[in-house]
């Protein structure tokens, strides 16, 4: 029988969607006001669910202080306080929309977190907007 | 692989919980104060999920301003500062609980949205009270 | 040296603004959708705060299960699942705005408290709209 | 087509993590601060989830007011202002972690919910970390 | 007898804390990741407060629709998507911190509200971190 | 003209209401559940104001960096994961009500604090109850 554990997390940063490859006309009639070339920026609210059976011994599915470490040096330390578009390698070629952070997030933590347990990443870019993300 | 983006929304709206062709005994008996005749109200909190691929070329699953016309034209503007038992036709027949509520936001966003996208509506009827729907 | 507690507390209710004295133009230019004449509705979320001396015997201001009973009998029992212009003698002869509903429990709320206590009150009407009053 | 409806609730408690087969150095390893010999505690938050069918003849897919009830009885009088490691038989013998928490709750409200229903337990520890059980 | 009425709003934007007359070690030292010259960003959240007299004749202090749209027209409009330090005049000589950025709203929203009113404005940068200001 | 700053932070412990020069009788009549002789517990949420003049040389009322690491040395070190009747000095002969708790707090940040700073201490027992104390 299967548990899931959600540990909750955070971070600033900010951002631009656009395609270098399109003319100033399409990306503001497809981005729209996230378009501007100064930059905007969020809070971004994160939470990480691990999927997988609990340990008898501990009663615990994950320790949540080695959980809260990945996230800390896997998300937090890479995007906290950076601009997505400039200091984020990933979003050099690819869109920071909330879609893609949330991929990116996923997989970072897929190489750190053991096989046997399933990860689902949800990211809130305002407190209206989100994306689940599950690698299915 | 999908993803799921989700956006939320609100209304305000009366309402009153009954069957007509019941008695007033039973009716209190099933449904205690949310058969005042008079009505009471709510504020809805609805978070509409969406379910599909993310386009490559914009990093979008789905363009989430066009996602907030679709819900406040559908729903905010069909149901918000209404009597839903008096204003809204589908309720003069079933009783607007929130699961019927849920059940017909959903009906009528899957008539607009493109058939490609799995749709889920989250419907709280207080910050204690939820429904769930996804059409399965 | 004073503190003050707090206790939150909510209803359910529906309302519609209007003046009878007025015609319907003039209703809806001030109104607007709170004029509906079939009512809408919300989830009032009330927080009131008791200002006074910590009783160095106890170490409370008040038994706050003193003051969740006080607020259920004033303000729950006469408001939760009413039609507040219908059901609310107070409301017949002015208009349920959260401003005057915000002031109709602080003054039920004062008949029934110590008068050493000073009282505030804060009701949500929405999430996003609030009032404060604390008779002064 | 099925439909879930959410109630919320909570319970105050205090708590110890350790396993007394275990010696301190290794009981603080596994278990840091949560292993206070003189407890510490929490705010537990809970959110029951129950999937089915929508009667038709009421539009509910249950009477809240039964499944608050029943929360009451079986969550609330069992664990509000306990010492879930002194005051809970279960909880004698394995640890109270959130996971054994979750199971534990689920296991109570599956004995007393139709077994057309299928359950869901979310609690949370913390406003940052929770736990999702529903017995698969 | 006074009262307040709040209204909630938000916006999203990039910024950077440094003075340009300080060296790099000298801006890290005071301003640490909030000096990334890349910017970084955040989801604001407002809360304005008007206080004064409940009109008698409406049982409104102020027509919350008319607070709105000059909270979208003074703040929204003009801060929403925006590089704060090179989009709004305003921070070109000044650091866009929340105490600031709160004064300055506070500025705006003065001039367009009656002198009867006084105004207080709460401004979240984080849900962590906030700023009130009252002009007083 | 002042502004004020907030900052929230959040620790968890175990305590007990009860009086030892009373008979079990009395503590129950007076403190109910919170009587509990094996403790219960809660996840105390706190936010501190700090009022004063903003530096015009950086923009700061206060380096929020040097609040956060007051608040994480006075509060969340001397009260987190504490069982606050047999961990905590001060409440070996108070009452570790909600109301003390935020008074000890007060004075512990006072001490820490330029006198030219004013102070508020809110501190939430429960998402429901919660105390204020500016120590005046």
């Amino acid at each position: 029988m299967s548990i899931t554990v959600y540990r909750k997390s955070h971070f600033n940063a900010a951002h631009r969607l656009y395609r270098p490859d399109w003319d100033d006309q399409k990306n503001n009639d497809v981005f729209g006001k996230c378009n501007n070339p100064n930059f905007h920026g969020h809070n971004y609210a994160l939470e990480v669910g691990i999927t997988g059976e609990v340990d008898p011994e501990t009663g615990y599915l994950i320790d949540i202080k080695k959980l809260k470490t990945i996230m800390k040096e896997e998300v937090e330390d890479y995007l906290d306080h950076k601009n997505l578009n400039l200091d984020v390698p990933e979003f050099k070629v690819i869109n920071p929309t909330m879609e893609n952070i949330a991929i990116l997030i996923w997989n970072k933590l897929r190489d750190k977190l053991e096989d046997d347990f399933k990860i689902s990443v949800t990211l809130y870019e305002t407190p209206r907007n989100y994306a689940v993300y599950n690698g299915e």
